[in-house]
């Protein structure tokens, strides 16, 4: 055990996950509160302040040398989160509530940003200089690297491939753009997909099963492997959608590889497989056969704080 | 004058421009020479070796210091040029060729990440750590700068942006993929809406006079600023579409500005306004004027050296 550790957040819609963690990614004190943003965020800083001095007070061998956040729309340069989506809180400035309340050096990135940071210092991409890190949940978010540093752009915006348009006449994204690549690959995605699939079979018993209630990944990924032609219909199409999504991005990047994480990502080489066929057909000649579409190597849950707290140690 | 300097070396289809270039950009004895590509590599690097060598043997106070070459589908990575288009010949090592003939450290890139260079050491973007340098001419090269760094990507063909698509539906490329931005923003581009503008007003004077010979951006430009339409039209189009591309390169990048540099650049803000509406529609609400279109602050036919020249003063 290292004596100095990161605290590292990851502040979500309905749970904030946290962790002390030493700079070999060992975690200590895991724990998950509700963020409650119908409240302000002074009580969340306030809990997870309580929560962890006293375990700090029990374990007085550990040194606490630095806070890294990770967070929907947070601005690692501004140190604000903006509007954030399934929040309450209007735009503020959460590095600064923080290093108010624990008097401690803080960090702050978007919750994708803090999942290719931690597949960078404790994942598969520890040896890897260029690559893309997705994150598939209720959205598509993604964290670039290139050159071995964390692309952040002039804005501190960069990185959002989820809102890159495959399509100038594609669907209507909740963004107000039009084939954001986010509204077909994701659970969002793939629930529009569903109710267009529906329009042209309004009898097929899983799509009116998977339309009745939140996407469920793991029953296309059931229906899948047994055979089933929806489910089949379904990843191939969105992982048709997906490569091209990624061609675009190489076309830019020429990453060595696009690693998936994030719920809806275990679908696996069920999505993968089809996202890599569609994305070969789609790259230049000199690209092809040279980027990995890869499962993350973190454990479900935790790149967000390992992430978060690797802010701490990079500096 | 500095004593010591660079060669810059900027191979093109038909002609090889090079100079002795200081670390301060001042050229000395630049020149050009035809390519001669149906000749052996080894005879253009014999003519550039004797040119070079009679200057210096004339002005001994100057040492060379090392070469830098930017060449159309050069590799940074490999020291190759894999199978240049306008060229005869085929894949081979360029950096082995002059490193063998000069005894000089040499270091390769393609043209575009060369303009690139050039615009970060000596041109407008010498305080920029986040810009896309685009070069418009036969083609749409580009090249990318994130966090002050150029980026290569992992296979060291990065910066393809204009094999970006920007439409699934769209144009026939060269490359064979459909919708790339540069089957619509280039010399070439600018041709293919000549002629589909054809299709619907076969009698249109501008359209025929364009369509007669290769591309003519000045009679364009002149035409435009007379009030003529079609020239309108034509802008307007291009710059839709160049809008698109640049949204879908600031959704993954963020950048501080896209730099225009090239033959086809000289259109200046009559294509670039067009571009800068379309490209701020489609960029996300956090993204939005933060991005500035700029034509290069370098003088045209001088990127390629410079930039080329620069890879030896960052080494």
């Amino acid at each position: 055990m290292d004596d100095k550790v990161a605290l590292g957040v990851d502040i979500g819609g309905t749970n904030t996950v946290y962790g002390l963690i030493d700079a070999k990614g060992a975690i200590y004190q895991q724990g998950e509160i509700p963020t409650n943003s119908t409240q302000p965020v002074d009580h969340l800083v306030d809990r997870l302040y309580k929560s962890i001095n006293e375990y700090l007070v029990k374990n007085s061998s550990m040194e606490m040398i630095g806070i890294g956040i990770g967070a929907p729309n947070a601005n690692h340069k501004t140190g604000m989160i903006d509007s954030p989506p399934n929040l309450d809180w209007e735009s503020f400035d959460i590095r600064a509530a923080f290093e108010d309340y624990f008097n401690q050096k803080t960090f702050v990135t978007n919750d994708a940003n803090a999942a290719a940071l931690g597949e960078k210092s404790y994942g598969i991409a520890k040896d890897m200089d260029d690559f893309v890190e997705i994150t598939l949940g209720t959205g598509l978010g993604s964290g670039v690297f290139s050159g071995g540093a964390l692309v952040y752009g002039y804005s501190g915006f960069a990185g959002e491939v989820g809102h890159m348009s495959i399509d100038p006449n594609g669907r209507k994204c909740k963004c107000g753009k039009r084939g954001c690549l986010e509204s077909y690959v994701s659970a969002t995605g793939v629930k529009n997909t569903i109710l267009e699939f529906l329009d042209d079979d309004p009898q097929d018993l899983l799509l009116n099963q998977l339309n009745c209630g939140n996407i469920n990944g793991a029953i296309i990924d059931s229906e899948y492997d047994k055979g089933n032609k929806t489910a089949r219909k379904i990843y191939q199409y969105t992982g048709q959608k997906l490569g091209t999504g990624l061609a675009q991005v190489a076309a830019i990047l020429s990453p060595e590889a696009f690693i998936f994480y994030g719920g809806f990502s275990n679908a696996g080489t069920r999505l993968l497989n089809y996202a890599k066929i569609s994305m070969e057909e789609q790259l230049l000649d000199c690209q092809k056969n040279t980027i990995r579409l890869l499962p993350s190597g973190l454990p479900q849950g935790k790149a967000g704080i390992l992430g978060a707290a690797s802010l701490v140690w990079e500096y």
